[in-house]
């Protein structure tokens, strides 16, 4: 079967769901940081940040068999399992973070994570970024796109390379962005929306990785507080070493009330998570009915302690520290031959590019972006665009990526560019 | 580890979440039917439909053991594992329902079926039932409970035991209920709120199994089409051969435009899934930004096709048709017996208990309902009490239940009730 015929076959059985690149890639198996298409071809995967500990890694399989063939029902029946991932997972977090709620998606941590919010202050009002994507269902996808929400107030997100208001000292620009804030706590309460919190990407991911101006996140929270709000982060890209520490929130020096987490929790089993303080989850058990039929499960939990395992007797933090100072470095060289490199940033193993028409004007350049991904991919390196303006080149690979797969990467990266 | 220090651990790392039973159970292992306690007490498993082919089915754990060795990415590379169970699944429906979107909860899927109903209409009204739950997110809770919601209208849910009104033939009842489903659609009308669809599960489980007078999903739909709604069924409790029919709308003589699968479907592996026609699949992905990162993986699939197999290999609907009348045939005579069951009743190997103060003035018994419940799960029998009154005995095992099962069952139920 060709893969035209296959995408036929998913066209009808499947309609027309996303697929990345032109022509899609059919990809049939995964090892470490390497994915390989049906015709045998491989490619470096320096996208996926699901299978943070590498793609089908053994002791993470392995633990997923051995629960499988044991035991896996629902959380209303008690589980050592389960109660000792939730103990695990909590006290890698800040002191103040305590109680775990799973759940087995993202935008499912995001919903608990919202509710939580709400419940516990009695107010509505969330402020978010004005680029954000929290996830996929009616509620949470609010805070993305369409028209003006009430119960959202969208702030314009803190970037020290396309920023607000020119000339303006960093200092000067964080008190900007955070005066912004103070604005969406005002127009809540000239509304009478109570507020509920603020909810951002610690590392503001999917508006681009912009250089944050700092201190910004935590005087934003202090006056979120100060209003009776809680801080709730996102940390379904950022958490799990992503940035070179455990968590998203350790780069903004601010610990939030809430913790949404996600993606990487399950290396690819559904597996998601809300962290917080134990006052507010007892509200949340209060006055909610919440129950997940799939979630903390004593197989999520033993999948989700396997991933914690080779994070720790791998050294993983370690290598996305030396690894990702390392190929930021390398990037930054190469931006200095290349007028479209507009900016380089990032934290950790999580990278962006931003890609631009001239560097003097920082114009978005999402064509060129897409077209350095299209021929990367027929090099066999998978890369991503995203970011507000859909120009910034992602690197974001599994975090078992080695100083030689980045050599490999920034190779393939120039050549591309030069042509 | 005593339960109680095992309880007391749980509750400050998961907070009051919600438990089964005064005193907990313990669950270590789980086989077939049976599931097993740390202290090693056997348990028969009378209530989960989760894992549909049995606790720990070995073709289901292999088949997840073999592709999460292999490969397990999100939708948007290609993959024949994804598309083959999709175009299997959608096989297995009605003609007209051909396209599948993977989720990873049956809340998930209530949710992209609410957004296919809406987009594909431009309606908002979705009609549902009186005495519902069909999911924790914010938008699908709004059905379950709260003050009036101007986008929903609850109807009451057809009951030939506690009928909206006495002394009605089955025709009257039927049309009684009928005509609520149109002053909904009335009242939308004169609300200014365009009518999107109905949704009901198709076997009204949750509100208590309730005898559906006949004709009266296929009326109640033809309404809906009529004022230009879709008709949405919630199979996540119905589907996959639970009622002695592959689907739950199999039982009403009604093809719903959308249905949404969920808990059997992954055997415990978080899946589900929306099928729904071409044209509504076109409008959903053409106007939707919809992607969920660890559904439609190739990891599902491989679990789902598996579930499939045993189905179809181990004779299971076979086996559902002929436990589940011989257990209603048995419970019918056990009821002749004790006045408190005031209804049996149910589909397949998914029956309903009506535990009444008595049996003239059927006055709903809840405290005696979980009395029995109790005593069942001390004397190694794990049932449950459900519906809109909390006093239906709910009988839900895994389909693997043989009539050896059933018996056993039976004897403890009369001996419970007779305690």
């Amino acid at each position: 079967m060709s893969d035209d015929q296959l995408l036929e076959r998913r066209r009808r059985a499947m309609g027309a769901a996303p697929v990345f690149y032109k022509d899609p890639v059919h990809i049939v198996r995964g090892e470490g940081i390497w994915l390989y298409d049906a015709a045998g071809k491989q490619y470096m995967d320096c996208y996926n940040n699901v299978p943070c500990v590498g793609h089908c890694h053994p002791h993470v399989v392995n633990a997923m068999h051995e629960q499988a063939a044991t035991l896996n029902t629902h959380s209303r029946y008690l589980s050592e399992v389960v109660v000792g991932y939730s103990e695990r997972l909590m006290a890698l977090h800040a002191p103040s973070l305590t109680v775990l709620q799973m759940g087995c998606s993202g935008t499912e941590a995001i919903e608990v994570a919202l509710k939580m919010a709400r419940l516990f202050t009695g107010g509505q009002g969330i402020i978010c970024s004005n680029a954000t994507y929290h996830g996929n269902s009616h509620e949470v996808f609010r805070m993305s796109a369409g028209p003006f929400e009430p119960e959202y107030r969208r702030v314009p997100f803190p970037d020290a390379y396309r920023p607000i208001e020119e000339g303006l000292s960093e200092t000067e620009l964080g008190a900007r962005y955070v005066a912004e804030v103070q604005a969406a706590i005002d127009a809540f309460a000239a509304d009478g929306v109570p507020l509920a919190g603020m909810l951002f990407c610690s590392i503001f991911a999917n508006e681009g990785l912009p250089n944050v101006p700092s201190g910004y996140m935590a005087e934003a929270a202090a006056l979120v507080r100060a209003a009776g709000g809680v801080v709730i982060f996102d940390e379904v890209q950022a958490g799990f070493c992503r940035t070179g520490r455990w968590w998203g929130y350790e780069v903004t020096d601010c610990v939030p009330d809430i913790v949404a987490m996600g993606k990487p929790m399950g290396a690819g089993y559904p597996l998601s998570g809300v962290g917080t303080r134990a006052e507010i989850a007892d509200v949340f058990h209060g006055k909610s009915f919440y129950f997940n039929t799939t979630a903390a499960t004593p197989l999520q939990a033993a999948v989700g302690g396997a991933v914690l395992d080779v994070i720790e007797n791998e050294n993983v933090l370690g290598n996305v520290n030396e690894v990702g100072t390392y190929s930021l470095q390398q990037l930054v060289q190469l931006q200095e031959q290349y007028e479209a490199m507009g900016d380089v940033r990032g934290h950790g193993l999580f990278v962006g590019i931003d890609w631009v028409k001239d560097r003097a004007g920082r114009e978005p350049d999402r064509q060129g972006a897409v077209e350095i991904v299209e021929r990367m991919k027929e090099k066999g390196f998978l890369i991503s665009n995203a970011g507000q303006h859909g120009n910034v080149l992602k690197i974001r690979p599994p975090l078992v990526f080695l100083q030689q797969h980045a050599d490999l990467l920034l190779t393939a990266l120039s050549e591309v560019i030069e042509a």
